[in-house]
């Protein structure tokens, strides 16, 4: 602990010596500096957070929508948030999508015969009884497609997109069945949506338009994706048996479950923070987002380890089906009823619980400005950059009707490796990277929380 | 290629003037510091190496001893070195060990039920039918296991032993059944030999001792192992089903292929250059070793190509059998009869095509000290560092019978991922960095095959 108090000692002198501004208003932040350092030091001291990750995903695994997993393991965060001793401890009812896998598999037949490893995309219908066995056609994207799409009637179309952004690639997963389906094609397959592979395929959510034939969606590796290319481009006819059982079936039980410290002055106005329970069905679902989900309980059991009961309610939620249908969001919101004004922040972690930078932000000037400088407070630990833009899907129904939003910022660099596959698993994060996103969420949250005037909210 | 020259210009001038030794030396270097720069640029400028290898990866797929898939690759090979114009194209048989691994499994019992990816190691023994179902022992290596012995008797013993080097690791996937049958368990697991995995196992050659029972032997990815420690350590039971149809078939037919420049004035005297044709059973074997076969049989078509026909021969080789046997190279020794003395040099790549740095040097002192000068014409690609040690596996027998050897020394950060595994695909190889390997071994055969005197030998 030695190294980081004098970085924080070196820190706070700083703020008052080189910075005017910061001196100016050093009034406001300096009473809360000794409990940030107080938070900081116990989050970086204590392993909880990453041997609960570890235990959670051990024990139960992934974690879909409609799974026993997923309920047994917000059983077993029941259990443990009463042994915690935290208040109000309860779970919200959600429907949620009920998507199977079931068997399923991909086999190149021509030009040489081989198992290619393949996940289907949740929500995917599946292939008739025996599979669909038909010619492929591999594009480089959309626009090659329709220039091509007298080739692809009858055939399995293949999207070869390499990665470039996920926000960019990640449009042939949600819709590459129906750009494919309109071309009268009987099958779409894409390249899996990451910048490195190890023969790994990656699910995720997909959708269907009515207008056009629900065809089966799947994903294969980058590897297999870009060696069909070749063969394509040295003339070679392809033919790949798809075989899939998915099946939806009818909407299942979930909860959100949430816990939190009553606040002492103002227990109606709510700092709410958490990610996401559910995961695909794959991996472990430990970046995204059970690391999210501990990090924000965390944040709030050393809170209350700490004796630190601020003005407001501090509330950490797991919300349920962020990843095939925002259904625990939308829950969450409408359980507020008609107005949600008394939520004065709302934080997500759904990026991995790796470094952490800081926050981004969505909400008022005025907001910004506050929670700005409250990220000085996190300068000693390199996680106090405040940035412009940023929320989470899960806060995202509170942000759309004013509730200011952030979503920690992250190391991105490896998320997309695994995202979404079997290599999602514990040991991809680091119990110190871990401690520091606990400390950040932490933080922000408390210091909100206990401010003499809630965050002012956009005008609407 | 206009940055290229300006980069060999300046090196060529920077060896006139800025090194008075290199200055004194210059009069037997410089004859060679034309074909030198000729050879690398070619080689930069012509990807026939990275589509050759795409394509005999894409077409055959892994090639391990005893495969259908080798020897059909074999066949192209040889058909492609007729096209080509080389010379004196011909086969060794070779009788090579045939293992096949068949179906396999490893399912997770308890705590929980899971299947785990898994790869048996190359020479294991089948379990008996049905499997066999176990209580696993968790070790971090073989101290623990012998201090925990009286444990492991009767169960599945796995070597959760962290990645450190390859040399130190890899033993216990050579030896872990062996340790692990002394203490009477019924089958061995290991934790894969990588540094990063996603999910991927990796497999290798295993051995057994006579004097012990031979039990069945396979990864588990690193994630797996990991887990399964974690459990062990939280005191839950492990209980897993390992399934395994491995066997070991009679010996198959096999060969090297090799083809030739003749030399122009000592047609009897050869510098060998090549890699093992052989691969895992897994993967596509595109960085082990069918990139170093390629770039081989590249730097001899580029010789030709450019009209270089040395004093000496320079021959291609494509070594059999080097993952489960090096029976490869032992044939290839033997058919030199009593006398190996005409083999000038010998160098093999082995460690993957990415960018090269130069060749680590195995032989007489006197010899190095020629070789590192004649890696002063690589220095325009930074590719002229010649080490002492070093050589190949394949060209072992021949070194160890005083033949000076080399082995193309590359980047190592990622080989170790993909090795042995499904991952080993040409898509983590690039043209560009492939090239540069090409160029490094053209320029040493074509350089030492034209010395007017042999390479010294090492006193015997």
């Amino acid at each position: 602990m030695k190294r980081f108090m004098c970085g924080l000692a070196w820190a706070v002198g700083a703020a008052f010596v080189a910075s005017p501004t910061a001196a100016q208003q050093a009034d406001w932040l300096d009473q809360y500096r000794s409990d940030a350092e107080r938070i900081i030091a116990a989050a970086l001291d204590d392993s909880t957070a990453y041997e609960r990750l570890a235990e959670l995903a051990d024990l139960f695994g992934p974690r879909l929508s409609g799974s026993e997993n997923l309920e047994r393991s917000l059983d077993w965060i029941v259990e443990k948030l009463l042994a915690d001793g935290l208040e109000n401890v309860r779970s919200h009812p959600v429907m949620v999508p009920h998507w199977v896998r079931g068997e399923e598999s991909a086999t190149l037949l021509e030009p040489r015969e081989r198992n290619l490893p393949m996940l289907g995309l949740g929500g995917s219908v599946a292939t008739p009884e025996g599979g669909i066995t038909a010619e492929v056609l591999v594009v480089s994207d959309s626009v090659e497609l329709f220039e091509r799409a007298d080739e692809a009637r009858g055939k399995i179309v293949l999207f070869d997109v390499p990665f470039t952004t996920y926000g960019e690639t990640v449009r042939y997963r949600s819709r590459g069945a129906i750009y494919a389906a309109r071309v009268g094609a009987v099958a779409s397959l894409i390249r899996s949506v990451t910048p490195r592979s190890m023969q790994t395929p990656h699910t995720g959510a997909m959708g269907y338009d009515p207008a056009v034939t629900a065809i089966p969606h799947a994903a294969l590796t980058v590897e297999d994706a870009e060696m069909l290319h070749r063969m394509q481009d040295r003339g070679q006819r392809i033919v790949i048996r798809l075989e899939m059982e998915a099946q939806t079936l009818p909407d299942a039980e979930s909860r959100n479950v949430m816990a939190e410290i009553t606040g002492r002055e103002f227990p109606e106005e709510v700092v709410v923070l958490g990610g996401h329970i559910d995961s695909w069905d794959v991996g472990q679902g430990a970046m995204d987002d059970g690391g999210g989900c501990v990090a924000a309980w965390e944040a709030v059991r050393l809170l209350q380890e700490l004796g630190l009961r601020p003005r407001r309610t501090v509330r950490v939620v797991f919300w349920t089906n962020e990843e095939n249908g925002l259904r625990g969001g939308n829950v969450y919101r409408d359980s507020l009823g008609a107005d949600v004004s008394d939520h004065v922040l709302a934080i997500e972690s759904d990026g991995g619980v790796f470094k952490p930078s800081g926050f981004g932000f969505g909400g008022s000037d005025a907001a910004y400005d506050i929670v700005r400088r409250i990220g000085e407070l996190l300068e000693p630990i390199d996680a106090g950059s405040i940035t412009r833009g940023g929320g989470g899907a899960d806060i995202g129904p509170l942000m759309r009707e004013g509730v200011p939003g952030m979503g920690l910022s992250v190391d991105g660099t490896e998320y997309f490796w695994y995202h979404h596959t079997d290599a999602d698993t514990v040991d991809k994060l680091d119990p110190h990277e871990m401690g520091l996103s606990v400390a950040a969420m932490a933080v922000i949250a408390y210091v909100v929380a206990e401010l003499p005037e809630p965050l002012p909210k956009a005008e609407r």
